[in-house]
């Protein structure tokens, strides 16, 4: 039997067709038009899927389950997506809708856990029991595997590192919370740090980069130039990476899991990235001589969406 | 069968007898006058927990296992204490040298996590399969429940909420971290702001409470001058719920259990804590429409550091 696993997000709808053994069979995608009724969004998630079905030499009959992975909180119980901020949704029977299409079992949860809950069946940390997916993008989010199986807490709402505090009363976020951790830890922090920056070091390489428009800047830019040695993006870089590292302490003290594993784009910096968080980690570290959780890279990229979905299945 | 539960604290060794329902059934206590070698301690804990089984009308024979909550880290699986403080204990046998007295399986956990782990079966998250007791005392502790089994992490270093940093670059923290949420939330933070209250507020009811000397301030006094509506201690308890919120909001935000459970001397305050943290706490809350961990008080004292080591071996 094989699974379905459908990547639902703000721009582009992802399927696939994945085995027994997390391997990947085929892919589909398809523009996600996201201000459309959610019916026809569903329809074409559905669509897409049957697609990659049909790639994969297969049919329905082969299809144990779909699995969908979404921007936002979902019921897997009742098969509904609570909200999706991106796509203005608010409590969509996607069950229902899906089912319209593909009479079988559907199983919903966040797009960053099933991403975390994917590395652990087939990515960097398959094997642990026990694991911390933390995706650096726009915004931080986490994706939490006790015990080989993904948590998104008892109410569903878990899995949201990006919105604990970490700076009390620190800089405002969308949230309405002050200090969350995604303000000093996504890209969009590098960002704002750099376009801070540049306006003390006009001369920094990053703004040469930018074609001398600092609303240009982006992450990839940031740490290229501190690649490089430019200094002012060295201490932008520098102050992410220490509040990065305390990120990591958090999850370290608190779940302690096998290994942390960073995703996202902020990790496409790679190496450079990990040798400079686990420069400053020992730092932060409650017991510095006693062996705690791995640090690695996110290794199935885009995949990891449809995978980690498809598996919900599996459970 | 049963099972006998040993609390090895700073000053006292308490054990007792607990039954597959995770009643207790006796009790024995003695000084651990810690100072002495490990030896002497581990035979007189074994001394105090035989003694509980012949006031439980019992013997060895009846006794399935024997369970240690200590206040530091445990190796489980090899029966060894990494370390405890409080003791000066590294890397001690725990097992071996208990098993030269009683001849039984031998169970090692946290103090904190054993007692969130009794709280869970015979207290007030009794029939939650997930949930985590802070300890709000000297420091701030943690016991996580997930599954219904307790979670120290893949390394043994987790749960230890007190160490994650709640305010980056804040207050040092003995742990030689900045902002560790436990200067901010134990007792010993709500005593060292209502000491500096005094010298700006020095007719506050707090300072009457202590005889007019500051240094005999202690969380009660301050609890009881809020209550009685003395300012200055209020605005020291108001930060301090704040801050209390916050920690709640971290573990909802990244855990969702179903519930938290406040234990430790500050719980004390009962439901007048549990009111002003409910007060203050939906405004830190992400999703404020959606169901989250209900919050309560611990309600099994000190019998839950007996009753919780005592349980680690039915699982």
């Amino acid at each position: 039997m094989v699974y379905i696993g459908i990547d639902l997000g703000g721009t582009n709808i992802a399927a696939g067709v994945v085995d027994e053994n997390a391997k990947l069979l085929s892919q589909a995608s398809t523009p996600t038009l996201a201000e459309r009724p959610y019916e026809e969004i569903i329809r074409d998630m559905a669509a897409c899927a049957l697609e990659a079905v049909k790639k994969a030499n297969l049919t329905l009959d082969d299809v144990k389950a779909v699995g969908v992975g979404i921007p936002g909180l979902a019921d897997s119980k009742e098969g509904r997506v609570i909200f999706c901020n991106n796509l203005a949704w608010h409590d969509i029977p996607m069950q229902e809708e899906m089912q319209k299409y593909i009479q079988k079992p559907v199983y919903i949860d966040n797009d960053a856990t099933v991403a975390g809950y994917a590395e652990s069946l087939a990515g960097v940390s398959k094997g642990c029991k026990s694991s911390v997916f933390i995706t650096l993008g726009t915004g931080v989010g986490a994706g939490i595997v006790l015990d080989g199986k993904p948590w998104s807490g008892a109410h569903g709402v878990g899995s949201e590192i990006g919105h604990t505090t970490l700076v009390a009363n620190g800089i405002p976020c969308t949230c309405g919370n002050n200090g969350c951790l995604e303000r000093y830890c996504s890209a969009t922090a590098i960002i704002q740090a750099a376009r801070q920056a540049v306006m003390t070091y006009p001369d920094s390489a990053m703004m040469k980069m930018a074609g001398g428009d600092p609303q240009k800047i982006n992450a990839k830019i940031v740490i290229d130039a501190a690649k490089e040695g430019d200094p002012a993006a060295k201490q932008v870089f520098g102050h992410y990476v220490e509040y990065l590292a305390m990120a990591i302490n958090n999850v370290t003290a608190f779940l302690d899991p096998e290994m942390i594993v960073l995703g996202g784009g902020v990790s496409r910096a790679g190496q450079f990235l990990l040798d400079a968080v686990e420069g400053v980690r020992p730092r932060y570290l409650q017991y510095k001589t006693l062996p705690s959780p791995r640090i690695a890279l996110a290794k199935l990229g885009n995949e990891a969406g449809i995978i980690g979905a498809a598996l919900l299945g599996r459970q």
